[in-house]
């Protein structure tokens, strides 16, 4: 494991970085495979939107691929790239000319579990929040008191949903379902996480004639599916085989889009 | 200014640190006083309760006073202390056996300025999570975007409303409405920080036998008030006189409160 700080290893961060201090900031999480960023353009164009919607000033890119290189090396890694809006005097109110602040990691590629996933709904729901809806930020406490709720390794993957009940995403995931010959993705307008796999699903939807949309989706959605399924960036996609116990239906989309994926 | 991480000078901050990668922590702004914190009972009654409800280990106690007199010196100062659940391995679950993390840092005491204040609503809400409501976690960046509205240093505060447009608090204080001889703050069980100086204005409300509660509060029920002001641990209390320009009541509770606490 390497960690850059403005790309200079072995510092520590300043302990006032807004970044700890408010969760004032954005990150990605990179599937590094044979020396090359996954959807590297997704990534780079989502810290660049997210950047313009808080207000932060959007990093260099070069330096950004550069770190990322230098932490992942020339095989396989997961690289995490943190941007914050930097240092300034205590307060929420964020500094005229802020100087942001780039933390790039690079970990060990872990293989994630084989599918299907079995998943669970959990209690800790998402409030909602269009001002951030959709941005990879770093306010995160949902997911980790969501992730906190089970042990069992047998469950590969807790659903969220949002305070009015409806299925929002995985905590660490997006869901897609497959029902009647058309595939849904939950709308990410009021809360969740615009996933960069998510878009490529999206993308090779379109490309293939599929019909896909944004919508809300709710748990009887997916109980009458023909298909469920979750994708990230670091797992690609994974068909849901039950949730909380009760099984659900199995198709090959996620297959296919898998296959769809690796020959691009 | 003077910052400790773990009792440590001038060291940094792991930039896998838990608070930054996911705001997974908490803080507290104290009030340092003639070489004392103010309601340093309250702080860490909150401090603890929060650790509590996020599953992080309470930080001793003995050990943040200490590092709090170290950083403040024996005047006046505002102490921020940054509890976050420390590092850990990548992914949102928290690590099993957490090493929380202490950050304390020592600030100038600055005076607010002095009341009545301007107010303003802010368009950035609140989003409503029950889990998270009442806590001063890390998250932050609803506050941070609300901040980020205003410029004029005439205005002294903004004003936030959750999503069904309930007012909530300030971006940095709590808010009391009096009207009909009746002291209401709004509830934080869905949103909101629980302040510390807000505990101790219905402590002060109970201890003279005023009529005080916690309720829902809307726009009409400031403008309708005879006295609105907000409240905080730095500020103690201050009169809103304005909201975006219309003028509010002004009455002289606060000014109660504030001898009430000075003579405590």
């Amino acid at each position: 494991m390497r960690v850059l700080v403005d790309g200079a290893a072995d510092v520590g961060l300043d302990p006032l970085d807004r970044g700890l201090q408010y969760g004032d900031g954005l990150f990605e999480t990179v599937a590094w495979r044979r020396g090359a960023p996954r959807l590297a353009e997704y990534h780079l164009e989502r810290m660049a939107t997210g950047c313009d919607r808080l207000g932060i000033p959007r990093p260099p890119e070069r330096a950004l691929l550069a770190e990322m290189a230098e932490v992942a090396g020339a095989g396989d890694a997961t690289v995490k790239v943190v941007v914050t809006r930097g240092s300034g005097p205590r307060g929420y109110r964020p500094p005229r000319a802020p100087s942001p602040r780039r933390i790039v990691a690079g970990f060990e590629a872990t293989a994630a579990p084989a599918g299907p996933w079995q998943a669970r709904l959990c209690a800790t729901r998402l409030g909602r929040n269009p001002s951030l809806a959709g941005l990879k930020h770093l306010n995160r406490l949902e997911q980790v008191l969501a992730r906190a709720e089970w042990d069992d390794p047998g469950i590969h993957e807790g659903l969220m949903l949002d305070d009015v009940g409806r299925v929002v995403c995985g905590t660490q995931s997006n869901l897609f379902v497959a029902a009647g010959g058309r595939l849904v993705t939950p709308r990410l307008d009021e809360c969740g996480v615009a996933g960069v796999m998510r878009r490529a699903v999206l993308a090779w939807a379109r490309a293939c004639g599929l019909d896909a949309a944004e919508a809300h989706v709710t748990v009887d959605d997916l109980r009458a599916a023909d298909e469920v399924f979750v994708t990230s960036a670091l797992i690609v996609a994974r068909r849901l085989s039950s949730i909380d116990g009760s099984p659900l239906a199995g198709g090959v989309l996620h297959e296919e889009f898998i296959a769809w994926l690796e020959a691009h």
